[in-house]
């Protein structure tokens, strides 16, 4: 099936293609009441409708906005995706992708070669000088966010990372535990890193063992995989490093016969919409997810606004905040 | 910001905007080398891109397929949107909307003028016939699924709802349990009202009472906020619209003290990647989610593929499946 074409109009109201867009573009003074009569009577028989993607070459206000995601399947992106959604103006369309970590260099510039007025990018780019440059010379304004890191380049938003940290730490060391264990993926973005070196700089200065360290995938299914490993660690609670890989955990745990809390605490981080409605609810570090994707939007748009002329680079911090729920208990420290 | 247009890349190579296009889409004879030279070191400088979305009015075969959901909060969504984007070609890119119902039908029309060549429509529509009209006139294909009705207007991806209600309904009777209770939103859409009819006709012609129905909104916190009604009801078991209500039912039920499936049994609709790791782990439905999503692409892509001249209209009823796991058990009538 093909789209009802400016030729199509062209035709059936038996003028010039020059004479159709010339009269649909309201350039009509060269045109006799007829003709202008016979193109519209033929856009209105055909149902023809103007490119709007053309007409933003014609400088239309429209703006097309590219979020890049590392998945969709994870609450926590999703949710961001539809906090932006539900704050965008008429005027904005959102266009999202999740590419490979391999290939988001190639899906940055398939966005731009689309036609993108901006970027949202919550993934980790591999080098951010050569995005940036390439970036820049087809200016595109940007923002990063989430799992991409700070080189200085753009706007940022963040949650307090290393606070995050330092708050599960906290919490379970004021618990009475004392062996604490770490599930991480093997490769860890640079705001995870951060969330990791806050929990352990909080263990080390509260004279509590450097934290053992359990890789697997960042899924729930990693975190279920790794439940071995955490018996075998004989800790009494577990830091994971999202909502995700906690639930994983807790269900693995289960299926062991391990008890969450008894048996060992868990908190998670990210505060997930299900993580309050899980059985024991779950005790995480809280991101302020919608906020994210409503502040990353309003600086893309402040970014393509072109009445503001000039400002500062914004680093915006969010703050990160401890939900106390059911799944972390005093230390049980016949376990150890 | 404002991005390098042809008129940047005629001004730096000094030559008319004529000569730059002619150049840039290797029409190249009427030129010196001299000329052509500088229109690609133009470009080169200043980093111009063709815009893709030009070039696609120029028969460019890069396809936009614009996707209608009711939400991505739900996992159901966002899995089945994952899905697409992971079996999309490379040239052919997804616009996903969520629009809110009354909104439905403005959301497509910005779809269509924003340049969709088809369409995948996963919301309920409120007159199916005039949008049918609209996309025909227009000659935008489109395919829908789940909440969309059928009206033989199109393709269309179901599960079978009403054999997926029957299987809830027989795994609950097997059980023993003739005390029903149905937990549904206030408006069921086309396909919710099949599930819950085939249930209840199961119940009819095995000689059970009609199944209570008490309603409430499809969230996980409508399920939680239905828990009075259900302790009040005097049911063994329930029957919730979806995965997310039944999560918000049995964190309500174990508020109060009751005991999932040991005072109440819950069964599902959905299968969302959570089921399986809650605790206790969730009996319900399963629908083919990804299958859905991947179905749907391909009919929307076979719809735009000039070469297939003509095919039937395909109706296609994928298989639903009882996943019994932990919230059901054998009716413990001590409580009705």
């Amino acid at each position: 099936m093909k789209k009802v074409s400016i030729k199509d109009v062209a035709k059936e109201a038996g003028v010039s293609l020059t004479t159709v867009s010339q009269v649909l573009n309201d350039k009509r003074d060269r045109f006799t009441t007829d003709t202008i009569e016979k193109v519209l009577a033929a856009k209105q028989k055909l149902g023809y409708l103007p490119n709007k993607n053309a007409q933003q070459l014609r400088g239309s206000k429209t703006k097309l906005i590219g979020v890049l995601l590392p998945n969709l399947a994870n609450p926590f992106f999703s949710t961001m995706m539809q906090s932006m959604d539900a704050n965008k103006e008429s005027d904005v369309d959102l266009f999202f992708l999740t590419a490979p970590e391999e290939d988001i260099e190639a899906g940055i510039m398939h966005l731009v070669e689309r036609g993108m007025d901006g970027l949202i990018i919550a993934q980790m780019i591999k080098n951010p000088e050569r995005l940036n440059n390439y970036l820049t010379t087809h200016r595109i304004p940007y923002v990063v966010l989430d799992q991409s890191d700070d080189h200085g380049f753009t706007d940022i938003v963040r949650t307090h990372e290393t606070g995050g940290g330092e708050l599960a730490a906290r919490h379970l060391i004021e618990l009475g535990h004392k062996q604490l264990t770490i599930v991480q993926p093997a490769h860890l973005t640079s705001n995870m890193n951060l969330r990791m070196e806050g929990f352990k700089h909080y263990c080390q200065s509260h004279n509590v063992a450097t934290p053992k360290v359990i890789e697997s995938t960042l899924s729930k299914a990693g975190g279920y995989a790794a439940v071995d490993d955490i018996i075998a660690s004989h800790s009494t609670a577990v830091f994971a490093t999202n909502d995700e890989m906690a639930i994983g955990i807790i269900r693995g745990l289960a299926d062991k016969g391990w008890q969450v809390p008894q048996d060992v605490s868990i908190v998670g981080f990210d505060d997930i919409d299900i993580a309050q409605y899980m059985t024991p609810a779950l005790t995480t570090v809280a991101q302020p997810i919608e906020t994210i994707g409503e502040v990353a939007l309003q600086l893309i748009m402040d970014k393509l606004d072109s009445t503001l002329t000039h400002r500062d680079q914004q680093s915006i911090v969010l703050p990160s905040e401890l939900i106390v729920r059911a799944t972390t208990a005093r230390a049980n420290l016949d376990n150890s």
